[in-house]
Parts: C-alpha cells; structure tokens; sequence
C-alpha cells in the first residue's frame, strides 16, 4: 500500500468520510423514494459539491424521483433581524406543523462560513425538540457567497427534501445579507419577522424587505411586551395599508405571536395555508414556481458570465483600464461604454 | 446631381435637418462654452444617434468641456404616477428657480415613443412659461427601450446640460416603466409627488418607490382638498417613519405644496438644498456621484453582454434548448446552470 493512500484513508476516517462516488444512482433514487433521511443528507452534500460529477449524480437522482406537480407542498421563507427569534419560532412552529400532520424540512442559510459540523450542532441547541423528532428534518446550508446569498443549489435541496417525502420546507435566513431579499425567489411565501417596539426602535425596516414579506408576525408577544406588541402590530398594519401586494387580493397581515406561550402559532399556520390556497385558487401555484425556475436560471447564468469574464485576464485588464479612466473623469459613461462593447464584440462575441 | 442625393436634399430641407456631422469639434465646444442652447440641442441630438462617429463627436466635446467637480450642481429627479400634476408642478418650481437665481434645465423621459416634434411641442403646452423662459431649457428624452428605462447616455446629457450652464438639473419621468426606479441612480436627490387621497386611494404606492423618495410631495393642496391633503401628509409622513433613509441622519419629509396657488414651492426647494447641503457636509455629494458613473457603466456593460448574447444565434440556440427542458421540467435547475456555464466556457471564455 503506497503512503498517498494510506494518508487518504486515514484522512477518510479521521472526519468520517465514506466514499460516496461509489455508490450508485439507484441507490439514491430508492433512499429518496423511502425517505431516507441519511440518503437526502448524502444526496445534498453531493449537491453542495464543487466536483461536478458528484453533483451530478445526485441532480440525476433528483430528477427521476421529483414530486408530480400536482402534488402540493409549502415552501416558506422566514426572514428577520438577528435576535428576533426566528429559532424559536421555527421550534414552536415546526412542532405545530406536525401535529397537524406535516413533515417539516428546514434549511438554515448559513453566509458565516461553510456547513462545518458546527452549525449542525447548532440546530440541536437552538431548536431542541425538532432537531431529534423523527417527522422533521434540519439542515444547514452554506450560503453562496460573503454577501450572504442564496446557493444556487438551494433550489434543489427543497426538491429533494419534497423527493424525500417532506411537504412542507422552511428556508431560514440568518436575517442579514442578500438571501433575505433573494428569498422570495424561491419560496411560495414569506414570513417577515419583527420585534415588539415603538418610536425610534421601530425605524428598522430594511429595503426590499415590506416587498418580500408575505405574512408579517410580531414575535415574543408575551409577558410584559403584550401591549408593546399591540401597539406594533396597530402601526404595521397602518403602514402596510400604503403598499401594494403582488396579488391583488391579498392584504399583508400583521400578526402576534409568543412561542414561549404558544400563542398565535395556529393563526400563523392558517394565514400561511390562506396564502398558499389563494396562489392555488388564482392559479399563480404552478406558474410562480415555474417562473421562479426560470428566473432563478437566468440569474445563475448571468453569474456565471460576470464569474467567467472576472477570470479572463484579457477582459479583466481591458475593463480596468476603462474602469481608471472613468474614475479619474477622463471618459464620458457612454464613450466607456462603447468601448467596452467594442471590445466584446471583438474578443468574445463575433458572429 | 444624382436621383438620391436629390431625394435626401429633399428629404431633409422637408424635416429642416442641417448636415451635422460636417461641424468641428470645436463648434461644440466653443458652443458649449458659450451656453448656446441651440448647440446643447445639437449635441444631444448627436448623443442620442445610432452612429458612433455622431455620438463620439458629442462625447468628445462633453469630454473638454465638463464642468469642474468642485462646481455644485443639483440634478434633482421627480417621480409620481401619471395625473399627479407633475408639468404643473415643473412649470411652477421652475420659475422659481429662476427666480432664486438658478439656470434650470428640464429632462423628460419619454417610455411611449421615440422623441418627436410631438414631445417637443407637448412640453410647450405643458409648461409654457418654463418652456419659453430664455434661463430654462426643457428637451424631452427617448427612453431606452419598452420597459421606459432610462437611456445609456441620459446621464451624458445631463452633463452636456451642466457644461452649457444650467445648475439644477431636472429629470422627469412619466410615471410608468423602470426609469421610476433607475432614476435614484443619476441624480442627487429624488422628488416622489403624491395626490391627497385617503383610505383605498392612497394605497398606490409602487414597489421600490419608497426607497427611490428623499422627499415626499403632495400636490393640489388647494381649495376643497386641503384638508385631505393634510391627513395624506400625516398617513405618509407615519408610514416614512418606518423607513431608514440610506442616509442615517435624513428623514424622508412629507410636505404640501399648490402649484395653483403658489404654495409650498420655495419649502420644497429649501428642503432639496437642505438634502444636497447634507450630502457635501457628509462628504458624500462627490463620492456618489463617481460612483453613480461606476454602477451606471456596470449596469450598461452588462446589458451590453446580454444584447450581444441574443444576437449569436449558437448561443440563443442553446439556450433556448435548455430553456425548453428546464419548462417541461426534464431538467434541474442545477443541472441546467452547469450547462449552460460548460456552453459558455468552450464557446466564449477560453482562457
């Protein structure tokens, strides 16, 4: 046996790694079909793999064992600032929906680093009964980028947990970065969740975010805050009467809740379902997650063009020149702008 | 004298065209340098030609031309759904901006056409003292495309006005289209004008427009809507005080103002002067706009890429091939991001 692959070995089993390349599609397709929990967890990290062949097999396996789309299921979004409870929440609420007969997958967005061992610890810590119930599933999931975006596989992983037999998946954002804005490019509805307050405290609504909450809920409506949180709600919901919703005849909900009390949980639930049996009943359901596909497709293909063009010295080394020029107010924007189309048109796009 | 030259001597003595092209550059300048407003309208027009040669002439006299950094300007957007009384309002502050001693000049962006003498005259009507006025120059603007998005080179013509000696430049959009949220990245500050209403009606606020707004504007308030604009003025005013501003120590004010009655304007002008003094004191007025110059030309780049993409027909074919799976769902949406990136790796980045 030669060093290399004793070194390897040891490696394996030092961090417990199985040499998952070699099992077979079929595997996968008849784990996802049973609902085995183990088998979605291989089948995700393959996905969050960077070698393609790895992700391939498990896209493959994805797509001989994707739900009918007639076959409905929830896919929700649940933003909010650090500290608002969105753990606690998510422990109360996911308890709910099993009770009511779901089967809960929650996906954390993780931008602070890469999915270690640690995050996952973490979910048992934050969210203590649903991580050991045997009808919910956690997983974090490493976010795209510094800025905190939604992976481009994320979509994926709500398909597999919904081959694997869960009906309703919860996409959890860490409340700062981009995913809070991009999360509604994936899901069917948002939660937006916000803190009891008043006056200056209140001021902390971010960009984007009245657009992409569905379902507004004030958390921690208990104790010594309930008239605080009364008070919040009254002024949301006469905020929010100013704008729009995408559908027209929905009128965002400003809601309480306490999860230590369990109150307001049922009505959540209930306003979720509503919202989801108005896209059905429209019939926005199917063609929303479509589009959302084909959105989500585009932009992860423009990604991919900026990411290619940022690696090509060539086009690099002409852009900043034009980009130094620019800021030094030695070009007008349209003459660098019709530079740089030249250029293209030259290097990379003759037809 | 041939058949075609007689023809288009014909055709442009009939639509009064002069041969532009055989100006010298320093005819623009000197134009330029010398506030001629009939030159300004000559560069424009040449800006906004599809010819580089004619568009490259304009660039280069704006390029010796362009007014020092260290000359404040304001270049003030304004924005409001289509009926507001934006002419009307324009037609009032535009007097007196003249009469507090500014030279204004009045951009239009115009989604619905591509500019005609039909604009040109619409503007006569709708603003006839302003339009006649020797200190004021109003030029309606073709928007870049379907959705009214504001033209690549619009930010070139504000410009081009600045080097004629205009000092408060106003872009006005329609109302409809993307140029309503674009806006916000040409200008300093942006103006949203509001009509009174109460209840339903004013639950008309567009997406994104929250955030293009540095100040609020509730016109016709005069005669038997006063009172009713006064409760919009406090509807919005609570509704604001949900906002950040993106600047920390702003706060977006609601104000009234009668175009009829003269009211209210000389508050507006003092509170766009107070935003802009902000902007110098937090040393900001500069920096943004460079930066704005920065993103613009990204954002034309990248719309550049994608018009050059769609015209390579191996490309479109691809595409659309994938487009196709990913619709009937034979595809994952991860799957069909590898692809496409593979496509254009072999095809386009070969580095």
């Amino acid at each position: 046996m030669d060093k290399q692959l004793i070194k390897d070995k040891g490696f394996n089993k030092l961090f417990n790694i199985k040499k998952k390349s070699d099992k077979s599609l079929d595997y996968y397709i008849s784990g996802l079909r049973d609902g085995n929990r183990f088998v979605l967890s291989e089948c995700i990290t393959l996905i969050e793999s960077s070698l393609p062949n790895k992700r391939h097999l498990a896209l493959k396996a994805l797509e001989e064992t994707l739900i009918s789309s007639t076959q409905k299921t929830i896919r929700l979004g649940i933003t909010g600032t650090p500290g608002v409870g969105k753990s606690t929440f998510i422990e109360s609420f996911g308890m709910l929906l099993i009770q009511e007969g779901y089967k809960p997958a929650i996906l954390t967005i993780d931008p602070s680093s890469r999915v270690t061992q640690g995050s996952i610890l973490g979910d048992k810590t934050r969210m203590p009964m649903l991580s050991t119930h045997p009808k919910a599933y956690i997983r974090p999931s490493a976010s795209n980028n510094i800025l905190g975006g939604i992976a481009p596989y994320t979509k994926d992983v709500i398909k597999l947990c919904e081959a694997a037999g869960y009906n309703f998946i919860i996409i959890e954002t860490v409340g700062v970065g981009q995913s809070e804005t991009e999360i509604k490019d994936i899901v069917d509805a948002t939660l937006l969740l916000l803190q009891p307050g008043a006056g200056d405290e209140i001021q902390g609504i971010k960009r984007g975010i009245v657009e992409s909450g569905d379902i507004f809920v004030i958390t921690k409506a208990d104790g010594i805050q309930i008239s605080l949180a009364q008070q919040t709600q009254t002024y949301y919901s006469q905020a929010l009467s100013l704008f729009h919703h995408e559908i027209p005849s929905w009128t965002t909900p400003v809601m309480k809740v306490s999860a230590l009390e369990g109150n307001g949980m049922s009505d959540v639930l209930q306003s979720i379902q509503d919202f989801v049996h108005l896209l059905i009943e429209k019939k926005l359901y199917i063609p929303r997650r479509k589009n959302q596909d084909i959105m989500w497709f585009e932009k992860q293909v423009n990604t991919a063009i900026h990411q290619l063009l940022r690696e090509n010295s060539h086009y690099q080394g002409f852009y900043n020149n034009i980009l130094d020029q620019l800021k030094k107010e030695s070009l007008s924007t349209t003459y660098a702008i019709d530079q740089m189309e030249n250029f293209l048109k030259k290097e990379f796009f003759k037809s």
